[in-house]
């Protein structure tokens, strides 16, 4: 099985993975606040590069069931209905709506995974999930969100857990190829687990500390805590099977 | 101790690092290559982008002491006198020489660099000196060369045994903030210790054996080689403190 890591999303080449099924990280917060949304009954999220964007195709897709998420400093947008905390997405609020999200480095993660056979989101939330939904004849790309343009651990450190997961499940007949990232991050796993504070000390979550938003860390880090797989399809992540 | 380190050189922003001492880590081979041609009596290297500027370069250094060094796909450039493996630059080839060097990725990270207060070439040759060489007063950024443009593994293990180092050797006393990358490196070498199989094992390594060129990888992960500081100091690289 061949299994290839990129820590940025600079370093996807989206025109070689054509035959890939790829997954994509964004621990704090965005790939969470989506397994969140979905276990918690949302229909369907509809991830966006920009504030006018998510504007836009709210209005498109009909205001009365569609909630419009995404924040700007901590602080909800202006006129939107949620920020970006996983907290905030309980089944009373989002079962059987629409998402509409603002997130710039996760909306570019999954558009450098178009055109591959599956787009899966994922996060330590839905690790297990997405563990069992790969299979070792698969040739499985992860990439990660990260920071900003840079390398973010908290990415890194799931992306790793995942592949130990897989390589785990399968047990010792198959023969892996491991790209250098997915090593690296194959090895981070082997002696860190991810805990708030673990989180609190990567770039990400001392950020989310800073602001007030520590707390978010607690389900960042939980790990298994759904049994959902996410799929990308079209413009929309929906449950996987519905 | 601030320490950032970066696993390929777009993550870098060169306008950001001006107070800071930079070291430029390109294992597999250009940074080894260089150790070891000034630990062999080298008076200066000049790292160049492309062939034709190599050549353009050694023209206006004079031909009578400089060397031309680089390769395309394990064969020497016609009308070049070396390639770039470490085993050619002996002390009867290169004592007293001029080199200009044309390698792509190791130029463009200490263009990187360029605008810091020094610029360090580091492999796994010279690590113990390079980590004696920093002071804990010091802000260090460690820029990776990478693969292309991707995460090498070979490159952040080094990157994280100079951590690791540096760390060690200042003792408990010092307060060190590691960005997410130099904590993600540190990590790797807690367990992982460069051999020649380790690198054969990475995607720099592996192009290497399957070039016939696998011994190379004996001297890149021969650690503590050379008590050797190399410094960048406008165009050349020179031994520090000659």
């Amino acid at each position: 099985m061949r299994i290839d890591a990129y820590f940025t999303v600079a370093e996807v080449d989206p025109t070689s993975i054509g035959d890939a099924t790829v997954v994509v990280i964004d621990v704090v917060r965005a790939t969470t606040t989506i397994i969140e949304a979905l276990a918690n009954g949302a229909r369907a999220i509809y991830p966006t590069s920009t504030t006018e964007e998510a504007v836009k195709l709210a209005a498109s897709l009909g205001r009365e069931d569609t909630l419009l998420c995404g924040e700007r400093k901590a602080h909800k947008i202006e006129g939107f209905d949620l920020g970006n905390s996983p907290l905030e997405f309980s089944a009373e609020v989002v079962h059987d709506k629409k998402l509409v999200m603002s997130t710039t480095n996760a909306t570019r993660a999954l558009t450098a995974g178009q055109g591959a056979t599956r787009i899966l989101p994922c996060a330590f939330t839905n690790l297990r999930a997405v563990a069992a939904a790969v299979s070792v004849d698969e040739w499985l790309v992860v990439i990660c969100a990260g920071q900003g343009d840079q390398f973010g651990l908290d990415d890194a450190l799931c992306a790793g857990h995942l592949v130990q997961r897989i390589m785990k499940a399968e047990g010792g007949d198959v023969a892996y190829q491991l790209n250098d990232a997915a090593q690296a991050a194959r090895a981070l796993a082997g002696f860190r687990k991810p805990t708030r504070k673990f989180l609190s000390a990567t770039a990400g979550g001392a950020a989310l500390v800073e602001l007030g938003l520590g707390d978010d860390l607690d389900i960042c880090a939980d790990v298994d805590r759904h049994d959902v797989v996410a799929e990308m399809s079209d413009q929309a992540i929906i449950r996987s099977g519905e």
